[in-house]
């Protein structure tokens, strides 16, 4: 696999399709495995993390899944290559963080991502487009089972799957929604939603991590519980909550158009206009902006001019380490800010010139 | 005179010409006079009004000066038309609310505005675009001798030009001048220039009377001492030091360009931005966006893509009053912040694309 190939497609998360993809970004599903008769990646030797690495990608390569799986050692890449994997939500920030024997195999369609000697010996992901968590469920299953025949994995009959920190015990599976909440933001109804969200023990970060003001309105909803619950329970408590949740951001949008659709409309031209004509540009303004502009294309609001995958697009291009993979230079952060905003005017300038 | 001319053109303090001009707007020189046989304005019945103002109309129309003086009585205006000629700073705002028997003469050019009943029986009144003193001296004076052949003016060997307010007795003389000063306020350095020029006795207000903070950064310095110095002391103090608030707003743009250029280029552009892509916007925020650009084309920041008595006009013709008169409606604020997003829009796409 060759990574500046990553830079040139969206892949699956951003793919801006799927059911409710205008709120739903993408659903995924990890699953934590360790091998039996090695330690947990935090009490392996050098030595024991790279016998791990040789046989799980030998057993990852081979594997007979729908899409060839490719492998990447992390320690034979840059560190704005790992930081492009991070901000394709392929691995980890630990994972890219960290020492030693590491690596990740991708499927081409970046669907499905597997991380070895992260926290745990193996963390399985599968991602799709929109909310269709079941077509992940699907996806990670079957990956799981065919590794399953190849490999002894940890296993206790009283626990489930053993994994290196308790909070994993059991299923060793996280399902998370990335839902894009401009409206319950504007409308100041997010920090309700949340707490909610906590009462039924469900977690909630931005995009990359953040706390209660996410970065560009993105919202990651998970469930925190691994233990004494089927995969089939999670899956059923998460694909129930989301429902309710599009519903809010949808009541929130058309109380903006009832209300408020002058403000609504001048926030979404402005944005565009901002990040037409800016000369300078972070990345967390980039992602507020672009939050307004694809409310504004969801709502209708600016008819024909942009689609929604361009959005998703940008969203990740602007990105610290997409942006100077696009460049082809090592930028310090004045001259990103420089080379964000000239891409950013250089592509929505493509997008034509009436925008109203 | 028609009103309706007045605002298809820009009148000469806006005209963006004369010396200095992309620091000073304009020039102005005031002399206050009043009838020897009549009580002042303020203790004037209706009808010793409507004598002062026949009696003045009369002489002032009839004038032999280089340009014809249209008279225009006030009661006989809309609030509208008023209040247009309040923000061409042909009249007060005072005037414009007044009672009873009142007006004002216009000369074609705008260089010339005579108020009748406004605190004094007469505002005489000279404007030139840029650093004109002089200019505007010699007109007022010629008025104000061939007004003096026709009128006894109430004097005093002792005080000199009576006036209804102390602070105008003497000279009855206001010399002005009108800054745009966005570097000083970009670096901070504009309250040390007016504690400099308080403690010289100069007055420091913003272009429609604003405090400290004055919309589109524009500032008017006048004298305040009225008694006891010749007309050329005045002059001569507010002439002397007005070279130097230039060459401190010059200092203060060689700063940015040195120090912050790029923040700079990036405030501009997200100013053009801003004006040519909203949707509603107040006549506040319309100026201190247009000072961004005019500071923007004043360094060569913008090239060709606008002048500066464009950009004044924009000034002008975003006024409440002016707007409606452009739109031909009367409008409340939030239609006239729509309409004056509208216009902007529109007139900048006319300024051409490409603005980087």
């Amino acid at each position: 696999m060759n990574l500046d190939s990553l830079t040139q497609s969206n892949g699956e998360w951003l793919r801006g399709s799927g059911p409710e993809a205008d709120i739903v970004i993408s659903s995924r599903i990890r699953l934590a495995r360790n091998l039996s008769s090695f330690p947990f990646s935090s009490r392996a030797s050098t030595h024991q993390k790279a016998e791990i690495e040789q046989m799980l990608k030998d057993r990852l390569v081979k594997l007979e899944a729908e899409s060839r799986l490719d492998y990447l050692p992390l320690p034979a890449l840059t560190a704005l290559d790992r930081q492009l994997l991070v901000e394709r939500q392929l691995i980890s920030r630990e994972l890219a963080n960290a020492d030693g024997p590491r690596g990740v195999a991708v499927a081409n369609q970046e669907t499905v991502s597997v991380m070895v000697n992260e926290e745990d010996h193996l963390r399985l992901q599968a991602m799709r487009s929109g909310f269709a968590l079941d077509e992940a469920w699907t996806d990670i299953d079957r990956l799981d089972d065919l590794l399953e025949e190849r490999i002894n994995y940890a296993f206790s009959e009283e626990f489930g799957y053993l994994t290196a920190c308790p909070t994993n015990v059991g299923t060793g599976m996280r399902s998370s929604v990335m839902l894009h909440l401009p409206a319950l933001v504007l409308t100041k109804q997010i920090e309700k939603v949340f707490r909610a969200l906590q009462k039924i023990n469900l977690a909630v970060r931005g995009l990359y991590g953040e706390g209660s003001r996410a970065s560009g309105d993105f919202y990651q909803i998970s469930n925190q519980v691994t233990l004494g619950k089927s995969e089939a329970t999670i899956l059923t408590e998460i694909r129930e909550v989301i429902p309710q949740i599009i519903s809010y951001e949808r009541q929130a949008r058309s109380t903006l158009t009832r209300e408020s659709r002058q403000a609504l409309h001048d926030r979404v031209n402005r944005a565009i206009g901002t990040l037409r004509s800016a000369t300078m540009m972070t990345s967390e303004e980039t992602m507020d902006l672009l939050s307004s502009v694809r409310l504004g294309v969801n709502m209708g609001l600016l008819e024909d001019t942009i689609s929604i995958p361009t959005v998703n697009e940008l969203f990740l291009q602007t990105q610290p380490a997409h942006l100077q993979k696009l460049m082809g230079a090592s930028l310090d952060g004045e001259e990103r800010n420089s080379a964000r905003a000239r891409y950013l005017r250089n592509r929505l300038r493509e997008a034509g010139p009436n925008l109203n």
